[in-house]
């Protein structure tokens, strides 16, 4: 038998202890699971951050792993608790947009709201859902209840506008998607749409405060110390980045902004 | 079977390696244990943001788990070193107060010194009590020691002054406990208190830097972006929030701050 | 039958879903063990940080644990993959001068290459060898597959020269390795050879912006509160510290400093 795994991504930061009252419960619940920390640095509000994070990070985990997301400026709202069963996953959350992109990316199987107060805390905090609501889903999901039964089933869920890339010929046109701890730019044009279109090795690139012609390279250190590349990444994603340095601060690259790609021998 | 979970919670930072020797510590001892981290960002020597951050943790876990604090300015001097066995729990850690808080709300069994050196290091460091005693009292109380194996019982616990709220007719008048990641000022005044006294909606607040006249909310997004409120936070204290906002950085709120409530309609 | 350890150590940081998606990975191929984090924070590119803390943390590990390090500035480059076997534990990492500490400390059994692409992932990033090779390798590891099956033999390792003491006579000349969360200093000058050249209580010290005359103590509260020490700390190595002060700052003192001590009554 298996241990069943269960990934938490939040911006509650570690300085509280929020994250480990979560912990707590889904442990009172489900002795037997296994907890991962994807990351609880999200800043705060960021649902595309933690969107993005938790897609890049949830397609490395193992069959039925349920992931929980809580960036949720809407807590104690109307907005909807929800449950995504995934061909791969189960993804856990407020229905803001932050599952969007790793549902999209596991392809959808059904969804569900949850609203069986049987399967929450009998005293549910307006202010911590993460803790009275999802925790509690994601516990008894570990222990094999079925998505059902927390709830009715769904149809569409609320779509964010950063995961959309404009293809206008040989342009592509997204936004910066994150900027991770080495300053590396990690926009949302993806490797197939780049290698599509790619003739040479030149990337040239249009920021708002930036103007770039870029050498696309397979390695930071194919250039030398301090210069600007472009690459695709870990994410599978077409990266801004310097070898040993720091590309965002740099160009003055900040998340959500606009990038017009095009390409040239 | 149940595996045995151990609790951390330290100003150790994560930057450093003293967390995980203490966990290689435990798990040389107890393999078949489960850590969860409650925080390592306590401020240094920070004794109230530590017993209130393992209070409010430590309520959500398990019966039987053993929680470890170590803020432990005095270590090497004389203070003793404790495991409180509760109704719920055990706490290990340095009696200086950091338990006293976890230990009233979950109402104490019995308390023990940790004098018996079979049961510590062979090589005790003057300087790094959590791994070479209070790692190895938790792992061995994981495992089934019993507290009077550790030491002679003992009566009272260090008290902190932190954990005291006066009561003057419709006054409350108590003090900041903590400051959350998000800025949200938590006090010392427990939601009973308030309910007791709260005849309208309106929280009057009286803090060395400001004078708030506050609406008393269920969700922070009863007000507009930015509008101060007071609320009963997922700690059960009375918490000053802002919606979307830092109430501690808008008002200049510090921990420790004397906090004066009064109530009206 | 005991839950393979594995741990981590890397200059990922915590704000992206790098360490996670390594996490991830191991428990794809070995989904019993168990993963315990060093740190992420180490300084990006600081091998020197990053091996001092390997080494310090490794030895309070169980017989057998996978350690892996990952700070790994020439990824993509010539450098090589490495599994070290010691007495005591594995080693995994790029050949930089990282594992080097650690496998000193612990005495070195054999060293293996990682060469062979069946114990790889089927699609290696260029950027991010710690989630497409060492973490399979660390993962095949608890699983029990053998260094030899990883690839050929190897002799030495890259040897950095940062573990390096020099004695003269009563002085030793070292560096200063690490500074830790609480602003102590932490040198390569080693308890043994403090301890054979002291005769009084009196440590000089020579920094490139410090002369310091100190008390050579055992806990850091033998002085007054502000005063600073010479102490050897947890990690067995000779410390510069300030009881409840942060010596790094008030000295000026930074990682790599040249310190030259010199002992008298």
């Amino acid at each position: 038998m298996t241990i069943p795994i269960i990934t938490l991504i939040t911006d509650f930061g570690l300085k509280d202890s929020y994250v480990s009252e979560i912990k707590g419960v889904i442990l009172s619940i489900s002795p037997a699971c296994l907890i991962v920390d994807i990351t609880h640095q999200i800043e705060k509000f960021n649902i595309r951050m933690g969107g993005f994070l938790l897609a890049s990070a949830s397609k490395y985990f193992p069959e039925n792993t349920v992931h929980v997301g809580v960036v949720d400026p809407g807590v104690g709202t109307e907005r909807r608790s929800i449950i995504i069963e995934t061909m791969q996953s189960y993804l856990v959350g407020p229905d803001n947009g932050l599952l969007f992109l790793a549902a999209k990316n596991q392809r959808v199987r059904r969804i569900h709201e949850i609203t069986n107060k049987e399967l929450m805390s009998s005293n549910i905090s307006n202010t911590f859902h993460g803790r009275d609501i999802f925790a509690h889903a994601a516990a008894h999901l570990a222990k094999g209840v079925l998505p059902a039964e927390f709830g009715p089933p769904i149809q569409g869920i609320v779509e964010p506008a950063f995961a959309k890339v404009k293809k206008k010929g040989n342009k592509l046109i997204g936004e910066v998607l994150h900027i991770d701890g080495f300053g590396n730019v990690i926009t949302n044009i993806e490797e197939k749409d780049v290698k599509a279109r790619i003739t040479g090795n030149i990337v040239k690139v249009e920021l708002p405060k930036a103007e770039l012609r870029l050498e696309f390279c397979k390695a930071y250190s194919e250039v030398e110390t301090g210069k600007t590349l472009a690459i695709v990444g870990g994410h599978g994603l077409l990266e801004i980045s310097i070898n040993r340095g720091n590309a965002a601060d740099e160009h003055q690259i900040e998340v959500g902004d606009k990038i017009s790609t095009s390409f040239s021998s």
